[in-house]
Parts: structure tokens; sequence; C-alpha cells
């Protein structure tokens, strides 16, 4: 055949970072020309605000791997079946994704700001730049508005425009919250290793990461799809949020033991004394005596204390034991979906497929 | 007569600070036990995490005049007459009310962050307290979350529910603008007098200031009367944001002016380089020579510097202008308030009558 089908356009055309950077495009400058700011033909003043706007946009929002603004058409293409979904669909999936990387970019540079981080994606975080500094502050705040305001431009007259607006709502009160149980469990430049529990890792790693990561593509999806039962997305959750903690499980066993070649960075968990899966598996496992090693090096930044960290997980097995809880994570994911009947396999397949064993 | 009549117990109820102040308990309440978070009964950090959040909320929410919030209640009573507001409507006026307040905390916290203030409303800063810091970057999200929540719990079902989140989504997008506008005229540790004039000094207030704190009350109160006409809320809008101006350029009159016995702080804006309406004024009507005074006096700590600007307003006899501005804007302000027909004058002339001349 001479012409691609249109099935096919489709797909390809959500698949492809290009053409989601296209959307982005699109929203951005619907943002820049939003009814509620001043018109920025008034007034250099105006304009000004107008050019920081749409650079606070373009250094924050676009420079990430995008997985899961991208997952969005993928759940709604599972569910419905890529040859149903139509072009508007194809846009509107876009358009939700771009909002979850909206959230993400948002929490990001607060993220930052809280940490003293200096660089994000390989480029000076936000707040870093000389011209920003704590203006970031208010810049966040406008990453957040940007969420709502493109809900509102693209489904005000949706039959789920409220259960939408509620659920970005939901996951970013939920994101935050996440952030609070990891700022008091680990204040900065205070160590308590007692609180570096399992129970407490899994509540901030669900909370700070796993909704906003797993759950929020999932359930924009579904409610693409037009799906309605409640029982659909309290399932959703249930397994959204184990996959969420089995991916920030292996970002920090990657933190560790990834080739920083492959991940884009060197690791500094444990110089930045983090509430890591590894130390708080180390903690449930070690005597007393590896425990005065840990209370001794970690969370210091001398080579020798972060060798003689290394040395102990070592010496605890902690890869064989991330790749035991990999396997039983899998096998019991994998059960999870198989056994479900509420929704099509493969929204959750087809996730789980793309981080299982992954090496970034 | 014995009893009160549940009129007058109603309009009691409403206007006082203290009947107020017990919505919010109850609504925080609801807050720290919202289903979204991990219940604080499972775990010493959860329950770490739900006091600290219960801190950040009684700290900043319901320290300040209350005014914005307790408007709310007046603009519904000014539609639909007093004797028509049922006890529910009366909880919901003030439900919304305290979302204004959430909304003004939430900026207030990042505004003394960016601004490296160290007191609000007679204590230290949140973020100036020593356990707190840059944790308040992650505070103040939480704060803006609790208006979606309340809004939630108790709005969901009401048919404006989609309106009214809308309408305050709208309005934090304009105040971060203002914000933006703001910190990009004024830069912190930069001046360019050029960019003083009136009109970027209008632009900066109405987005600020004048939406969140005049429009708002005043649409959440319409919305709660029923009121759908769109030419009744970009009517409102236009009256509020002229009060809004107004009450800002007064705000910068007391600030030099005012009794600091009355106002409660001692005006620092000529120090803190502030564009404020008595220098925007200056510059309007001063000489070259005069200007130059400007250029080398404002924005400076020295006593002999803030002498010398004081000095040249007293020679532009600035005291008097803000009086002539007031008597026209109150003029202009009542004639459009009287010549409208599509909401109840009282609706604005019971704000109106609140600050005109105000001495605090």
């Amino acid at each position: 055949m001479a012409e691609p089908s249109p099935k096919k356009a489709r797909v390809e055309y959500a698949h492809t970072r290009e053409n989601f950077m296209k959307v982005y495009e699109t929203l951005r400058d619907e943002l820049l020309n939003d009814e509620c700011l001043s018109p920025a033909g008034e007034s250099a003043q105006a304009k000004a605000a107008q050019e920081w706007f749409k650079e606070v946009n373009d250094y924050n929002v676009p420079g990430g791997k995008l997985n899961r603004g991208m997952a969005v058409y993928d759940v709604l293409a599972s569910v419905k079946g890529a040859e149903s979904v139509s072009e508007e669909d194809v846009f509107k999936a876009n358009a939700l994704g771009w909002c979850i990387e909206w959230l993400q970019a948002f929490f990001l540079v607060a993220d930052d700001i809280m940490d003293g981080s200096i660089t994000r994606r390989g480029q000076p975080c936000w707040y870093k730049q000389p011209k920003v500094g704590m203006i970031a502050c208010n810049d966040y705040i406008l990453l957040d508005c940007c969420i709502y305001r493109v809900l509102r431009k693209h489904f005000r007259g949706h039959p789920a425009y409220a259960q939408l607006v509620d659920l970005f709502h939901e996951v970013t009160f939920q994101t935050s919250h996440g952030q609070l149980l990891d700022l008091t469990t680990a204040p900065i430049g205070s160590v308590d290793l007692t609180k570096y529990t399992s129970d407490n890792y899994l509540r901030i790693v669900t909370y700070k990461t796993a909704y906003y990561s797993f759950y929020l593509p999932v359930a924009c999806g579904m409610v693409l799809a037009g799906i309605e039962d409640p029982a659909a997305f309290d399932l959703a959750q249930k397994i959204c949020v184990e996959m969420g903690q089995y991916f920030q499980i292996q970002d920090d066993y990657l933190d560790c033991y990834g080739d920083p070649e492959v991940i884009g960075k060197i690791g500094t968990d444990i110089e930045d004394n983090k509430c890591s899966w590894l130390v708080c598996t180390a903690l449930q496992v070690a005597s007393e005596e590896q425990k005065e090693v840990i209370k001794a090096h970690y969370g210091r930044k001398e080579a020798e204390s972060v060798a003689a960290i290394k040395a102990l997980y070592r010496e605890l097995a902690l890869e064989q034991r991330f790749k035991d809880y990999e396997a039983a994570s899998y096998a019991k994911l994998d059960a999870t979906i198989s056994e479900q009947t509420l929704l099509p396999k493969a929204v959750f397949s087809s996730l789980l497929a793309k981080i299982y064993k992954r090496k970034k």
C-alpha cells in the first residue's frame, strides 16, 4: 500500500516525542496569550512578563523523559483499541499528558530549591540561574496554574471535567504530602536512622512518587476512555501504587549500582543521606556492629565513608536482595494484572514491560 | 422579646470573628483527616506529618484581619437579603471565605520567602522559624491544596462546583501573574525608576491584589446567591478592580503617612525600593532636578535618604494629591455603583464604606 492507514498514522503520531512536543508548543502558546493575563501587546512590562513565563515553561517542562506524559495515550489506546481513538482524542490524551509533565515540572522546581540542588536534567536548576533565584518560588506557582488553564481550555465541556480537575488536585495533595513525609523523616542536616524503616520508606515513595508517576497517567487515560466505575479506579490505584514502589526501588538501586554512563548521572544517595531502599534494607538485616558502620558513615561526603557503606552493602548482599525483590515484585504484579477483570491487561502490562529490569 | 429572632442570630453568626473562626477549626480538622493523606493513626511518621500540617495551617491561615473571608457572607446577604440566607448557606459562605484566606496565606508564605521578610502579622515569617526554612516551599503548596479539598468536600454536588473551582484557579493565576509583573518591574537589588510609571503600577496592583482581595469574595458571594449572568460577573470584576486599586493606593499612602500605632507597623516602602503609588506619582510630577533626588535616595536604608524622599514628597504635595485622588476615586466608584442595575448596590457600597478614608 502506498498510503499509511489512518490507524497507523495515529499510532505513530502519539508515539513520537517530536509530535508530543508539538502539542506542548500549542498549549504553551495558548497559555502565553491566556485571557487571564495582561495582554502582552499592551506594554513593555507585560511583554517582559510574557517572555519570562515562556522561559519558565521551556526551561522546566519539556526536558524530561516524557514517559509519564506519553503514557496517557498508551492507556487510552489499550482500553479503546488504537483504531477507535480519534485524532481529537489523541490530542486530548497528549494535552492531559502535558498536564502531568507540568505537574512534575512544578514539583521539581520546588524540590530543587528545598534540596539546594545544583543541576537537573543536565542543566543548572532553574532557581540557580543568576537572574532567577527566589523568583522561582513564584514560577512554580505559575507552572501549577498551567495545569488548570489547559484543563479548562480543552476539557471545560467534557462530561468528566470536574473529575479530571479533582484528580489533579488529589494527586498534587498526595505528592506534597509525600514531600512532607520525606522532609520530616529525613530533615536536612540531621539524621535519625531509626526512622529509616521499610514502612516509612514505602509510605514516602507511595505519596511522593507513585501517585503522580503511575496512577495519574493511568487514571487520565481511563477517564478519556469513558470509564466511570469507581472500582476500576480503585483497582488501578492499587496496581499503580505497587508499580510506583517498584519503580522507585529500582531508582534507588540504580543510584548505587547503575552505570553512570547509562543513567546519565553519578549517584549520591549515600552522601546525601537519602532514605533509600538500600539503606532501609541494610538497617533491617544488619547486626548491631554493622549498624554502627552505617551510623558512622552514612550521609558523609568523604570517599572513605562512601566506600565503607558500599563495602557493607556488599557484605549484606544488597544487589542480590534487590534482584530477589525485583523478581518477587514482578511476579506479584503480573499475577494481580492477570487475575483482575475490570480493565484490559495491556493497560498495566505495557507500563510494567517498560520498567521491568530497566537499566536507566 | 426573650429570644432573638433566627434572622438576627444568623446575622450575628456571620459577623463575629469568633464564629468565623469556628468554621476554620471544622475545616482544618477535616483536612487533617483527609482521605487523600496517610492515616495518622498508622505510624509515628504519619502522625508527625499531621502535626506539622496542623501547625502550617494554624500559624499561617487565621492570623489576618479576615476581611476578605468574612466579606463572602456580606455579599450573599446583600444579594438575597439576610433573612433568606439559610444556616447551611451561612456555613457555605464562610467555607468559601476561608478558601480565600487559604489562598492569601499561601501567597503570603511564598511572598515572604521571595522578599526575605522577617515578620508577618506580628510574628516571625513561617520560613524564618528555625525548624522550617525551605520546607516552607512545600508548605505553601499544601496550603494551596487545602482550597480545593474544602471546595470538593463542601461543594462537589453544588451546580456551580466547576465555576467555583475555575474561579479560584483564575484568581490564583492572576495573582501569581501580578507577582511576576512586580518581580520583573522591581527586581530585588536593582532599580530602574523608568519602570515606575502609573500604568505599570496599576497593572501590578490589579493582578497582584485587586482580583483576590475584592473580586474573589464578591464573585464567591454571587455564585452562592445563584447569580449566573456573565454580564453581572464582568461588571463586578470592573468595579472590584477599581476598588482594589483604590485600596492598594491607600495602603501605599498609609505606609508613609499612617499612624504606626494604628496601622501596627512602621512603613518601609521607601527603604525597600517599593513600586509605591507615592513614588510613581512623584516621578510623574517631578522636575529633572527632583528626579535626581529620587534616583539618589530612593531604596536606601540610611535615615538621611529616607528624610530626603519624605521632604521631596512634601514639596510635591503628595498628601494632598492622595486626598484629591481619594475623593475622585470615591466619586467615580459611587457613580458606577449607583448607575448599574445588574446587582444590588449594597454588594459594593458596603465594601466601599469599609475602606473609604480608612486609617488602617
